[in-house]
């Protein structure tokens, strides 16, 4: 097994970072392999936010509702960023009206978690840790007036990245053979039996979020969390369409 | 810089392959690398269907528009999955409506996107070439009937993987300085100067697609992109909504 699939089978979150920033070298490198990512149709419809004022930074933590969030030495907010191809368009007397297409917005949103992702295996190669916050779509608006998003943008998800300073346990995750169908999607008869041993390894898992505190097993997770819906969260479309988007239904 | 990023670096997309299976155990690594990429919230919701039957790629081949899809080795669909765990909370006697909520459809979209991402630099790293296939949504409801796709499904996007029978140039990417903004979105007075050089940059770039014609500058393409949008493509939340999904609009 070669060093980069070892370093991705060894995936953890890191939440708590040293106090040292990434050098402006590592950083740049980290860009460039944002901008080498595959792109939907080759069109570049993601961009980033780098998050360097404390101010913004403890508004993010906010809305996630982490306040760990404050204390990542990079703050990085993926947006779709259809904006910049029409306003393309627009300087060249095109048509702009079709850069408001859902699919468009589809493809930025996919534009921008394949970029995320290409770069949490670049960082992580180098001996950075990172961790996902898509808890910024809390309240998509807030985000949006935060970094002044024009029309035609959207916040996707949030990254911190710096050096770690925990050492998290690998998480259990359920067997592919539930994710993983041939030709036709599968449906199991009882999917508890499916997740019987998944369940009881989750309950073994301890998470540092709450350390010495055992996880509830991935059953009950999942029934909290639909048992607990996020009002604001529900209501993602309306602050698409906002943001000038077409929704077409 | 270490071989993770230099091959990230070097990414380009493959359409054509050798006529050669990817071993099994090969394909069960990537699947791992599947199985330990980031999800939101741990909740886990993509699958994937890896489609062996020639006819089945036939009919994405003919839904892409894209013959060579035929003849890709390993052909995967990232789904959308919140069905799996609605089936888990519904044998749990959880609350069940929230699993339509939008948001959960967007933490699906985003798991679905890093899965692909990651197994595309694991695929690169053990010298597998990849070729995304967003077009598959220019029918997603074909997609879910030829797969049965329940509800609380939905196809994000395909994935080609095998050995490269081509070597494509690198192609030019635009600068990051029209994608990287710190605190606020930067909006330029001209996006044309902007990417005067990169727009110079395309017009001498071949594509394989299309051996030995040049491709037209990359404001050309968006302008003809946006005047030929794809009424389908546009119409994704019909198809989403009749998944089952909740748009709250």
């Amino acid at each position: 097994m070669n060093e980069t699939v070892k370093k991705q089978l060894d995936h953890r979150t890191i939440r708590e970072f040293k106090d040292e920033r990434i050098p402006e070298e590592t950083f740049k490198t980290l860009m460039e392999v944002v901008r080498r990512t595959p792109t939907s149709n080759g069109m570049q419809t993601c961009s980033i936010i780098r998050v360097k004022d404390n101010d913004k930074k403890a508004s993010i933590a906010e809305i996630c509702n982490q306040e760990y969030v404050k204390r990542t030495p990079e703050l990085l907010i993926f947006i779709v960023d259809q904006f910049r191809n029409m306003m393309i368009a627009k300087e060249k007397g095109g048509k702009i009206e079709n850069a408001r297409d859902m699919d468009r917005f589809f493809q930025g949103f996919t534009d921008a978690c394949l970029a995320a992702q290409n770069l949490v295996v670049a960082a992580e190669s180098m001996g950075l840790g990172t961790v996902y916050f898509g808890s910024i779509l809390n309240d998509p608006q807030k985000v949006i007036d935060i970094f002044h998003l024009p029309e035609l943008t959207f916040p996707v998800v949030g990254l911190g990245v710096g050096y770690p300073n925990q050492e998290p346990q690998l998480k259990p995750r359920m067997d592919m053979s539930l994710r993983l169908f041939e030709d036709n999607y599968t449906v199991f008869d009882s999917y508890l039996k499916e997740i019987e041993e998944y369940d009881r390894q989750m309950t073994e898992y301890y998470d540092l979020r709450d350390a010495n505190k055992r996880v509830d097993s991935f059953s009950d997770q999942i029934v909290a969390k639909l048992n607990n819906p996020a009002i604001k969260r529900q209501e993602i479309l309306k602050v698409i369409k906002k943001q000038g988007f077409d929704l077409k239904i």
